[in-house]
C-alpha cells in the first residue's frame, strides 16, 4: 500500500498554544518583539547602527522584523547560511567571519549581484581569493579586516599587520575596504556585569588604539562592528564601535539569562521548548520527550519555566538522545513533580546551536499560534 | 533581481573526495559495509536477531543495508522518526521508547497500517491510549513492556508491574504483546571492557529473572530486546535476548572508541567530518570552520583523525557555534599545526547527535564521492 500521508505539523496558525505536538521550539511573540524594539531603541539613542546576528535565529521571518524596526541589515556566519536571506530580500548582510576555498569565495561573490555582501579577512591569501572570484563573477565585494581583540581565535593582532591587509585590499578594483570587525566572544558570558564592562572596556580601547593608528596612517574605517548580546550595553557607550552585531537578545537563553544585570538594557525570555512527560515509571524522577537531539547542551541544561520563572522547584538534571530527565531540586519531593502527559516549558541553554536543531519556530499570542516561521538557515554551515 | 542559483551541493558523485566541501559529514563506504556485516555475522553467529537502532543514523539508505544484509528491521526512537523508513520500505519497526500524547499515538496507528509496528508501554494509560489509536486506524500495535533493569529512566521495575501491564495489554482487540524490552544505555559507555561484561551480565540477570516470573505466570515473551553497541558482545552469548538494538557501530564515535576492547567484536571508525582551516592568524592555534552547530560535544570534543589514526599531535580544544580550534599537544610545535586552506577530518565525539545536523551523508570510497544519502529522519524528534 502506497503510503497516503505526510508527517502532520507540530502546530497550525489559530490552535491553542497548548496542543502543540512536542518537542517544538515555542517563541513568545509578545516578549520577542519587546526584545527586537529595545535592541532598536538602545541602538538608536546611543546613534549605533545594529545589525543584528542571524546566526542566532537562521529564519528570515525574523531578519525581517529586524530590519523593519530599523537594523541595517543582518550578520551571517557562514557564507551558506546568507543564501535564505538573500532571498528573503535582506539587502546588506555581513559575513561576520573569513571563509576557506574557492567554492565558498564564488558562491559569495554570486550572492554579491543580489544584495551588499561583506566578508571578513585576516589572511593575505583570503583576500586574493575574493578578488578573483568577485571579478569573475562581476560583482564587488567588501571587506573587513579583523582584529584580534583579546579573544585569540580569528584576527590579526596590531595595526601594522591590518595596515598589510588595507594595502593588499585596495590593490584590488573588485574589493572595498569597509572597516574593521573588533568582536571579543569570551567576554559575553562573563557573568558579573562589573566584570563584563570591564572587559568591555578593554576590548574597545584595543580596537580604539588600532582605529587611532590606521587614521595617522591616513586609513579611515567607515564600519566598525562587534558587540554581542552580553556586551552591547557598554559597546553602544564606547564611541568606538560604529555598529553592533547581538543575536541572542532576541530569544535570551538560559546562559545569557545567568549574567549579571545591573544597567537598563535587560531582555527577556522569549524562547521555549514545549515538551512532553513522556513516563513517570521510575517514581523519583519524570522524563521529557526533549533531550540532546532537541536543544544543545554545550551551555548547560534548560531550566523548566513556570509561571513566567525558572522554577525553584524542578531541575531539568540529564539529557539524552531524546529523553530527558527532570528530578525534584529537593530530593524526595516528588509530589513537585509533573503528570504524565503534562506539558513542560524549557528555556534552552544556548539559543544559537538549539535552533539549528529544528525546522520551524512556533509563534505563539495570546495562547495561541499566530505563526510557524521556517529556520530557513537551519543546517547551513557552509 | 531575482535570485536565480541555488546553494550548490557539498558534493556530486564522482568527484574526488578531497573536493567535498566543508562542514560535511564523510562515511568510507568499505569500512560502513564491514562493520555492518561484522555485526550481522555475530548475530547470526549467536542465533539472535539483528534489529539495529535508525535513531544512529537516520538515514533510510543504511536501514536498507542493514536489512540487505539480514536485519530483521530497525528500531527508531521516535514516532516521527519513523516515517521515512516506512516509506522507504521498511517493512518492520520497533519504537523502542514510550509515547505521549494523542496525536503520536495516532499517527503510529497510521503507520501501522503501513509496516508492522511496535512500541513500549511502561504506564496503564499508555495502553489505553495506543489501543482506542489502533483501534480508530482500523489496525493493530504490537506492544513491548518495557522493563527498568538499572538505567533508572523510562520501564517498570519488577515482574508484578510487568504482569499488570502485560493484562492490560490482553484486554485490548487491537494490541498485541509481543514482549519485553530490557535496555540500559548507561552501561555501553563504560570504559573497561570488563567493567561492561560486569555490567551486561546483571543487565542481562535482572532481565532473566523477570522472564522466569512471568513464565511462571503463564505468560511467553515472544522477544526481548535490549543491547546497545558497547555491550552487544555481551548480550549475543547472554542467553536472555532474543534480538539485538545495537545502532552506533556502523559509526564508531569517539566515545565508542574510547571504550576498551578485549573480546573479538570490534568496529571500526567508518564516519568523519570534513573540516577546512579558515584562519591561522593567531599563530600558535589554527581555527577550522567546524563548531558546534556541525557536531554534537555532549559526550567530548572530536578526534582529529590522519594517517588512519587519531592524531597524537593535534587535539580539536574548543567548540564554538561555527569554529573549531585546533592547538598542538606540545606547547609550541605550531610546525604541526595544518596550514590555511588545508583540510582536516575529524571523527565526532557522539554519532547520533551529529547526524541529527545533517541533511546528507557523503559516502566516499577509493577517494571518489560514490553516494549522497538523505538523513530523510534529521530533525525528526516528535
Amino acid at each position: 500500500m502506497p503510503i497516503s500521508f505526510n508527517l502532520p505539523p507540530a502546530a497550525r496558525p489559530g490552535q491553542p498554544a497548548d496542543t502543540i505536538d512536542t518537542p517544538s521550539l515555542v517563541l513568545d511573540l509578545d516578549t520577542f518583539t519587546r526584545n527586537v524594539e529595545r535592541m532598536q531603541a538602545a541602538a538608536d539613542h546611543a546613534g549605533v547602527k545594529l545589525r543584528p546576528h542571524a546566526k542566532a535565529h537562521k529564519c528570515p521571518d525574523i531578519a525581517l522584523a529586524q530590519v523593519a524596526r530599523g537594523a541595517v541589515g543582518i550578520c551571517c556566519q557562514k557564507v551558506s547560511e546568507a543564501v535564505p536571506f538573500v532571498r528573503a530580500g535582506i539587502a546588506d548582510i555581513h559575513i561576520s567571519n573569513e571563509i576557506a576555498g574557492p567554492a565558498k569565495a564564488s558562491l559569495l561573490a554570486q550572492l554579491a549581484r543580489h544584495a551588499r555582501i561583506s566578508v571578513c579577512v585576516d589572511d593575505a591569501s583570503q583576500i586574493d581569493a575574493l578578488a578573483a572570484a568577485a571579478k569573475a563573477a562581476g560583482s564587488r565585494l567588501d571587506v573587513f579586516v579583523e582584529v584580534d581583540v583579546g579573544q585569540n581565535r580569528c584576527g590579526v593582532a596590531g595595526a601594522p599587520a591590518v595596515l598589510k591587509l588595507v594595502e593588499r585590499i585596495a590593490a584590488h578594483a573588485s574589493l572595498a575596504l569597509r572597516g574593521l570587525q573588533a568582536y571579543h566572544g569570551g567576554i559575553q558570558h562573563l557573568r558579573g556585569w562589573a566584570a563584563r564592562r570591564e572587559a568591555a572596556a578593554r576590548t574597545a580601547e584595543r580596537t580604539g588604539a588600532v582605529i587611532a593608528r590606521l587614521e595617522a596612517a591616513g586609513v579611515r574605517c567607515d564600519v566598525v562592528t562587534g558587540g554581542g548580546s552580553g556586551s552591547v550595553e557598554f559597546d553602544l557607550g564606547s564611541g568606538v564601535y560604529t555598529e553592533i552585531q547581538p543575536g541572542s537578545y532576541v530569544f535570551m537563553d538560559a546562559d545569557y539569562g545567568s549574567n549579571d544585570y545591573a544597567g537598563t538594557l535587560r531582555f527577556e525570555h522569549s524562547l521555549f521548548i514545549a515538551t512532553t512527560v513522556m513516563s513517570v515509571a521510575a517514581g523519583d524522577r519524570v522524563v521529557l520527550d526533549a533531550g540532546l537531539k532537541s536543544m544543545a547542551v554545550d551551555s548547560g541544561l534548560p531550566w523548566i519555566w513556570a509561571d513566567g520563572a525558572a522554577s525553584a522547584t524542578l531541575d531539568y538534571v540529564a539529557a539524552n538522545d531524546e529523553h530527558g530527565i527532570v528530578k525534584p531540586r529537593q530530593a524526595g519531593q516528588v509530589a513537585a513533580l509533573p503528570a504524565l502527559g503534562s506539558r513542560v516549558m524549557l528555556v534552552p541553554g544556548h539559543c544559537d546551536p538549539t535552533l539549528n536543531l529544528y525546522d520551524e519556530i512556533v509563534g505563539v499570542r495570546g495562547g495561541v499560534v499566530e505563526a510557524v516561521w521556517p529556520v530557513a538557515a537551519r543546517g547551513l554551515s557552509r
